[in-house]
């Protein structure tokens, strides 16, 4: 099994996502090869080889495609493939689910493409600019990616096809169809597919990602009494909105659970801590963190709850305290980890509900926004 | 000239945006119309009938059209247009521009509507859900929305037209070329025409609406000293990438010039205060708002600037001040302005560009996430 795919600008990583994906071949305009190849070697990426892209889109593929054949475009021959994927880079939310779909379905009919309903009617315009028909919209649907071929038909269909066909088409399935007389097997794909085309698209992915990273949050607590009766509290109180993993741990030790936690793609961490050790204890997370390799995907959401249990009424918070997370924060930011002060009075009992529901409305809201500017402030539950 | 709409969630209120329009009928789900009347109500709008729609599209749209021509959908009969639009509420971004142009053209074509490229292949598929024929995608376009008739011509087409295209039918251009051999006019569209349809389309909308709320920004200074050279190097660092009004004024007077800002549609304000004095001066920016109607519409943003000018090098917050900020922000919270607070410590005059610096990098940041969970916080530049 292999994939074609070409880059977008900001498409997230896939890192073995799927196992059973033998290579990975990248298509990309000979001038961005180089910052493919940065961007690979960044992430880790295994199994891709980056192939230098034609004029157009079927040229493009077609120098993929000869990776597997031909010698020139790579420095050793990759085995020839049973099923090939072809899938845009700007579809970057494909799912396990539709790219088995297409390969079973490809196996049996030697193509398949994923489709979806039309969101509007198709027309056909005269030479004078008017309508000349429009089409009936159930009758047709639109043809996305990812498609899955018979390696042997595809590159069969792309060596017979003519220069016409290489400069001015744009569907892998009519190849196919047209010189293999393979007719693709249609598979119904999910709203995810679409293509980031415009700006407004680009809103969108961004906002898909931070949903997908605020589906659960860790609560670290100290052991000691209050820490572990607000961390109680905030579990109750936030796990209505988001799956709440809780850790009760004295940080010095290394905690096995934690380390799960950690390597099991959470992206969000609170931990509670008293006032005048939050940062020093929190540095053992950022440490595991860093280990970890999480934040090198995407950004992580680190918030010190700091418990004020000072009898004090007339509570401040000074500027020296201020000034030690801001500085923390500023230098884990620089390891994609984003930090958050956020002020609990633990003074008042019949108070602290209130407060830690105030608390943990401010936690899905730094979550949910990962908003880089508000790194090292302090707020106050 | 008449428009017929169909309403969505969240799409933004017109208001006499254009002026050219004697008529908006808005076509409503039996069920949706209190909801909808309230709404009109609440934000003022004129000009607007609701009609009650039928099981269809088309037979929302006929519904819409009788209010001209037939007694029963209405108490008074309104006047009859010569060119009607037809338009999706789930389209909310159109532009005075393209409805302007599709009118002209109907008046010189019959009816004209608005297309865009395909973003992907259209294909038909055969009964067995495999691949019949694929579209030459350069060929076709998709048919969007607004689109403008003569009101006679799309009458006289609804009139005409079956059951079975008012049950199945989806395309007002088609009604028109069957029943009136009315070719449409073709009207090139730009791309914030697109179907607010799936989630990521409402992530986006909101985006695009955020966006344009935050293109602009009024400073506002005390007159005094230290407050008058913080809002300079403030608006010298802000206007690299947010249109910045400054306004010096003694908020005691009523200012005109404020005044006129207010009612120009600036969302976003930023008033200079010694830190004493924040609140109470802040609260006449807030009535000026609430007599605006500004915040009707759209969440307006108000950053409190509190300048601590104290030589005190220990300096701190208190926790009286934090509550006084919050209770304020919690307060008009109510009345759609979002409050934050941002403390600048003009003390060591040469840090003080550094420290305006990452005011004006927090400020743009409150301002584009617009998030109604952190009003009442303090922030530290």
């Amino acid at each position: 099994m292999a994939t074609l795919t070409a880059p977008a600008g900001n498409s997230p990583p896939t890192r073995r996502r799927i196992s059973w994906i033998s290579d990975i071949i990248v298509v990309v305009s000979p001038e961005k090869i180089e910052t493919m190849k940065s961007i690979i070697e960044k992430y880790g990426h295994k199994r891709v080889t980056v192939v230098k892209g034609g004029v157009t889109r079927h040229r493009s593929i077609f120098n993929g495609l000869k990776v597997f054949t031909e010698n020139e475009f790579s420095n050793h021959l990759l085995q020839k493939p049973e099923v090939v994927i072809i899938h845009d880079a700007v579809r970057p939310f494909v799912e396990e689910d539709i790219l088995s779909k297409v390969v079973m379905a490809a196996k049996e009919h030697g193509a398949a493409g994923a489709i979806r309903p039309l969101v509007s009617t198709v027309i056909a315009s005269a030479a004078d600019g008017c309508l000349d028909h429009s089409l009936e919209r159930a009758k047709y649907r639109a043809s996305e990616m990812p498609q899955a071929f018979l390696f042997d038909i595809i590159y069969e269909a792309y060596q017979q096809c003519t220069d016409y066909d290489l400069d001015y088409g744009t569907e892998c399935l009519h190849l196919a169809l047209k010189y293999c007389k393979t007719n693709a097997k249609l598979v119904e794909g999910t709203a995810d597919l679409w293509k980031v085309t415009y700006k407004r698209d680009l809103y969108a992915a961004e906002s898909i990602i931070k949903d997908n990273l605020s589906q659960q949050v860790c609560v670290i607590t100290d052991v000691k009494e209050a820490a572990a009766q607000v961390g109680f509290l905030l579990h109750e109180s936030l796990k209505s909105q988001i799956r709440v993993e809780s850790i009760s741990v004295s940080l010095s030790n290394n905690d096995s659970h934690l380390q799960s936690v950690i390597s099991g793609q959470c992206y969000n961490f609170v931990c509670i801590n008293d006032k005048n050790h939050a940062v020093q204890e929190t540095q053992q997370v950022v440490d595991m963190l860093e280990k970890s390799n999480i934040p090198l995907l995407y950004p992580v959401v680190l918030i010190l709850v700091l418990l004020d249990i000072s009898e004090n009424i007339s509570f401040s918070i000074g500027m020296e305290e201020l000034s030690r997370i801001k500085k923390f924060a500023r230098e884990v930011k620089n390891e994609n980890i984003l930090v958050y002060g956020l002020l609990i009075q633990y003074k008042d009992h019949l108070l602290l509900q209130d407060t830690v529901n105030s608390a943990a409305a401010l936690i899905l809201a730094l979550i949910k926004d990962r908003n880089p500017e508000l790194v090292g402030q302090l707020l106050v539950a």
